[in-house]
């Protein structure tokens, strides 16, 4: 992966830079030592790492703020950090650049039920936000694979999605309000506990906009009340096309379940060993959940397995009791650990309409096969977020470039088919140069354009989302401007 | 109403204008007779009005492109409309701009039920949009109570709400893609049949921005499977407060249902002379619906009505059949048409944290002995989108003027109680110099430097949203640079 050369001057400068954090920063808050900024030197895309300048830790808006004024005065690049578990390396430092993260802010700042809504400051996990106001019979919906781990900064900032995604809406439905600090230090309020204000949405544009406009250290987040009961029911298929029409049968029927998973037999296999989730041997399953009241659940369910009846199901197992239901959630949770278990992998994230899954799915295996590595599948098949996983040895020479490359055409058969190159882990350093297959270029300038707003000197989160050449000429540009 | 002065040197070109736009529309599809423009004077804010230069009604995308590229080329101000239905003068139009109509463009493109989504064209009523999808059992989700008339090009600018949105959410939830023409012609594909795509979100940033950025003629939106069953309750309450407080409670529950109507006295006796509805003589009702199988309803409405009860209600009536669900929303349903019966009002729609709606509704009461004029309420309270109605006469010198400060003191409120100026009319020009109590002097300015990247020469819908001064030295300071 190609990343910017190093400032010198900058380099030169580090010593300066850390004596000025360290005037308003307390001694903990600020790690310059690189045996200690080694854990910030990736995120969850492995492959790609690079030891920062510096990492700060600050622990209010105040101190973020006067984070972001000293690196905008010294002209530093600034990396900002959730907790880490970007999958497309969101979050990966440049030799030049500071670490900005958000693990020190994870208070619950506001809470009020009857405006289903709380605040928070963005370090928080999204687990624990839940956990914030789950005994008074509220949670937060959006539901990373990654929740126990992955910060509310993070979610914004990737625009999340998750399992139950297909009902609920992804991170941008789920947002009200966000304090934001840009690159100069100034604070702005978004939004808040209200609905949409007046004026150009500025909420909606900063919610996935990977650090490239601001970061984000307080938000305003909807709550909803949970539903009286839920149940999944495992259904196993001779293939994953024919998977594919059960889910678009499924959902072209009019019923909209809180969750559609998918996995092939690859994901089957290899969770399975790990697991033991009792998963019966197929080509392809699905994990379809409903809710509501009990009428309700059986209502839905009932639709659900007469559709699977029409695709001749290898099994349909509709969970009688909470401890099946676990076990049948169980495998999917875990399928990326088992995966992790079996060796290297690249997790994608093209996106596509569910239309697509079966013509897309049966292409994934074309490509497979020519390049010569594996591709396990699991993913959101509801609405069409698709996760391939490709396997490679790492050590072994050149595979990671092969995987990259058989990465870069999945990727491309996606937004083909009428999809996009990521429907939730962002773009990150691993598809800014697939932007062009997505974007026109009047497309990609006018995004350029309003970055140029928000960050004139193009210093938050260097090197990302956009065509490396195209944000490295833009910069260069406002450099000379200046 | 303060308006621009008209460049006289734009109203010297008119029949060059109307040659040019005659030479690849059809005759039909340029109006510049004043006799014919002037049902284009105004929207529904019908107090403002003003004749335009011409009005053109083109039947594609590509004439629409061509119409912008010749106004763009010619320096001449486009006013784009729907339906005209806008309450804030969103369609207000100027002297020397031309209104582009979006009205012969109606068309359904696509359908797609298993990716849950229609492509139409904008001008296609939103009404219109659920009948071409609910033999199939689905429905377009966002309901304005002008959905018979309202565009859905409207819709999106305004980021249109309704009733059904405190479930559903508002346009902005729904929509999934976009086709906008940019001032110079420029035609820009936003989003798709797929979930967010990576890259800033513009299609968030188009979607509410009130004609500011760009005409949007073909929009691909959310369609989701109608649910079983529905059905709503009427309850009475002895103040507007208590039924403020019984609303808070509900949410506080862990209640969601589809809608929560509110109406006080004013409103209740105006609909009922009107509608004869048959609502309890109460000083305020609420309209709670609940919606799924039979269980699950009867399940929600059990626990309303308990919350409900310890409000000691006048009146709790839950629709038996659905002739009495029928008239129960007959009077909501017809309560703007019975205000007008009424005389002249005007409808404002600061929306608030639903915390706040008894306070807020106290210090309306307040406002309205202050100034003289009386307010009827009648609003979505579950998502705190108020409806304040302010009764005034027209023909009385000075009570427009009275009932607009009025206005702004009630819309400062919502402001201060954490809310904000509007939920869904838009900002428009009924609002546009209140936007300093909303939004920072630098929130304002990245709104406004947003707009540069979009319409450099500010020649779309001129002189709305943002407050006249501001928008004015802006597009000064743009034309003198050129």
């Amino acid at each position: 992966m190609d990343m910017p050369a190093p400032d010198p001057a900058i380099l030169g400068r580090k010593a300066e830079l850390v004596a000025r954090l360290a005037e308003f920063l307390p001694e903990r808050a600020v790690i310059h030592d690189p045996a200690e900024t080694r854990a910030y030197e990736c995120d969850a895309l492995t492959a790609y790492s690079c030891p920062p300048l510096a990492v700060v830790l600050p622990g209010s808006t105040e101190e973020v703020s006067r984070v972001l004024a000293l690196c905008h005065a010294m002209g530093v690049p600034v990396v900002p950090r959730g907790a880490g578990t970007s999958l497309a390396g969101g979050a990966l430092p440049t030799a030049d650049s500071v670490i900005l993260g958000v693990a020190r802010m994870t208070e619950v700042l506001e809470t009020s039920l009857e405006d289903r809504m709380i605040r928070v400051q963005t370090g928080r996990t999204n687990l624990s936000v839940t956990g914030a106001v789950e005994e008074e019979g509220f949670f937060y919906a959006p539901d990373p694979s990654s929740q126990l781990a992955c910060a509310i900064a993070g979610n914004i900032a990737m625009n999340s999605g998750g399992a139950h995604c297909l009902k609920y809406g992804v991170t941008t439905n789920n947002l009200l309000g966000a304090t934001v600090v840009l690159m100069d230090g100034t604070v702005v309020e978004l939004g808040g506990a209200h609905m949409d204000a007046g004026g150009l949405d500025l909420l909606g544009l900063v919610c996935g906009s990977e650090g490239q406009l601001g970061v984000v250290t307080e938000a305003t987040l909807r709550i909803l009340p949970k539903p009286e009961g839920a149940r999944p029911v495992l259904m196993g298929f001779s293939s994953s096309e024919v998977a594919g029409a059960c889910v678009a049968d499924i959902i072209r029927a009019g019923v909209l379940p809180v969750a559609i998973e998918f996995m092939d037999r690859p994901c089957i296999e290899a969770t399975e060993a790990f697991a033991q989730a009792g998963y019966p041997d197929c080509e392809a399953l699905l994990i379809v959940e409903v809710e509501g009241v009990e009428a309700e659940i059986d209502h839905q369910l009932g639709l659900i397995t007469q559709i699977a009846r029409r695709h001749d199901p290898v099994e349909v197992r509709e969970a009688a009791d909470e401890d099946e239901a676990a076990r049948i959630w169980k495998g999917r949770k875990s399928a990326f650990g088992a995966m992790g278990q079996m060796g290297d992998y690249i997790c994608l994230d093209g996106t596509i309409p569910v239309s697509e899954l079966p013509g897309v799915l049966g292409r994934i295996g074309d490509l497979s096969a020519e390049f010569g590595l594996r591709v396990a599948n699991v993913f959101h098949a509801g609405d069409g977020n698709m996760h391939p996983l490709i396997l490679f040895d790492a050590n072994a020479p050149g595979q990671l470039e092969t995987a990259e490359a058989l990465g870069a055409e999945i990727l491309k058969a996606c937004v083909a088919a009428g999809g996009c190159l990521t429907g939730e882990h962002g773009v990150g350093v691993e598809k800014r140069d697939l932007m062009d297959h997505q974007f026109a270029p009047a497309d990609l300038a006018a995004q350029m354009e309003v970055k140029d707003v928000f960050d004139p000197a193009w210093l938050l989160n260097p090197a990302k989302v956009f065509p490396l050449a195209a944000s490295e000429a833009r910069r260069g540009a406002r450099l000379a401007a200046e």
